[in-house]
């Protein structure tokens, strides 16, 4: 695949968050040492839509081909910090049976454990930015890097977060644009137990859209302009969910990127992007198929994704 | 509510099903002595679209309000068998926290332990007929008195169907057009995990379109023209979810019928119609709301629906 052509409205994006080696069973199957981690996902699924800048910190073991895989969908490395004497963050999980849950069985924190996002100076006014979902006070340090004050910023996060750094994570949400959250996470987070009432109490939160995200049951925008709602694209060659929300997140940055606005109809089609790029991360292990699918493969399942929900 | 002109086109639809006086419990109120049964919310929703027939029974304890309730909508209830001597059949609920679920608390079947549907002769030609979620062999019998064999048939089903009666219900699914079923009875009666598999297995078992409803989530349509999947409307004021589903099919059977077509486009609305209304089921107990909604609000949750899936 050759480094995407972008159009010309499109501004850069920066995707912050863990690059990972991974270990991951399913009741099916499993597959070892493989490319994982939330940037990586995000950072291939933005590649296919504008100019991606990675930041995150993998060990002297980090494969050559994931470096590769990166340099191959263009995206900009700069800001991968490389630590020659540590390791790279490695996890293994286990999926149960009817993927109704997982188990974390190993995680060695190596590099990341004191993983500190570092912003290459060209990187601090990038107009699109993503936080993955490392801890709240890292992200906090990301933002703090940003120069001017107009950078649309995406966060995400996770269980872990919410119960553990409930303050940092409440004092980041009014600094960002758009979180992107799941069902489970808002329901924790704002004691709502309606998706409706969740969504528009998480925007009293600090962030003026949030991205619902329901797994199999597609997801909900709330947008200061409106609600939108859209299914999950029809998946029949399930493999293993890891990375879904990731490269959902990273095409939704990356999309906006693209056409350089945060409006609800940008937001939709965002949002429809990321629902097909998801879809082809859940059918490979690791970002296989993500990457291998290809626009044009991303751009039918869009168009499906419009046949399907028009009345 | 004046009895509703129907476009030209309409054809008359038939529900059978349930006709009953409920008592519901939810975490956040009560109600008693109200009017339930599926064929009673279904016909309610139908009426709004189509001239609409019932076949049930009632006792002589069956209150005349509810008696108006269906001729102000402009219901022929030639077909509701009074049975003076014997008591409405009666069910008491409570609905668990969250709605995750509920207890029947009491059935008293009383009328409906005789029931068996009879078709008063004018109904025979009925060319729209739904089946609510009665015992298969009884659904069963409503198609051997149906005359000729164009009618489309819509049917309903639930879990003790597909427990106790299995093979009454795989020999009635290749005798009806349209099967409309939950999330899990969907995955019990097919053992698949995917709704998008279970959804193509059950096409498999007879019914040529299914439409797989799931509550908070919308609901699915696989029809042989095509996939079409729809959100919920975001409904706020949450009271009770009783009759929801019987609201969805009687909308479904009733704007088929408006239009006379079964064709994917004629389907896609009819589950957007039948959408608009569950969510005013919802939003009280009974058919309070459902009723007194009136067709402008469906029409404009229908177009909110449009507006809020378009991208």
């Amino acid at each position: 695949m050759p480094a995407p052509k972008y159009p010309k409205a499109s501004r850069p994006c920066l995707i912050v968050g863990s690059v990972a080696i991974d270990r991951v069973a399913t009741p099916f199957a499993q597959s070892d040492n493989i490319l994982g981690g939330a940037a990586s996902y995000a950072s291939i699924a933005a590649s296919y839509f504008a100019p991606t800048r990675l930041v995150g910190a993998v060990g002297g073991d980090f494969p050559k081909p994931f470096l590769k895989r990166f340099s191959k969908h263009g995206i900009d490395t700069t800001g991968l910090q490389i630590e020659k004497d540590s390791k790279t963050f490695y996890w293994s999980g286990k999926y149960h049976e009817n993927f109704a849950g997982r188990d974390t069985l190993e995680i060695q924190l190596n590099v990341f454990e004191k993983f500190s996002p570092t912003l290459p100076e060209v990187y601090r006014e990038t107009p699109y930015v993503m936080l993955g979902a490392i801890q709240p006070a890292l992200q906090h340090r990301v933002v703090d890097q940003l120069k001017g004050k107009n950078a649309f910023i995406l966060a995400d996060t996770f269980d872990l977060w919410i119960n553990m750094t409930r303050p940092d994570l409440d004092r980041l949400l009014p600094r960002v644009d758009l979180l992107v959250i799941n069902e489970d996470e808002s329901r924790l987070l704002t004691g709502e137990t309606s998706l409706i009432l969740a969504g528009r109490k998480l925007r009293k939160m600090g962030p003026r859209i949030i991205v619902l995200k329901k797994g199999e049951h597609g997801s909900l925008l709330f947008h200061p302009e409106g609600f939108f709602a859209i299914p999950a694209y029809p998946v029949t060659k399930f493999v293993d969910p890891t990375g879904a929300g990731d490269s959902y997140a990273g095409a939704l940055i990356g999309y906006l990127a693209s056409v350089n606005r945060s409006d609800l109809p940008a937001l939709k089609k965002a949002v429809a992007y990321a629902t097909a790029c998801a879809s082809l991360t859940v059918e490979s292990f690791s970002v296989d198929r993500l990457s291998s699918g290809g626009r044009k493969t991303i751009d039918s399942r869009y168009k499906e994704l419009e046949t399907m929900t028009r009345f």
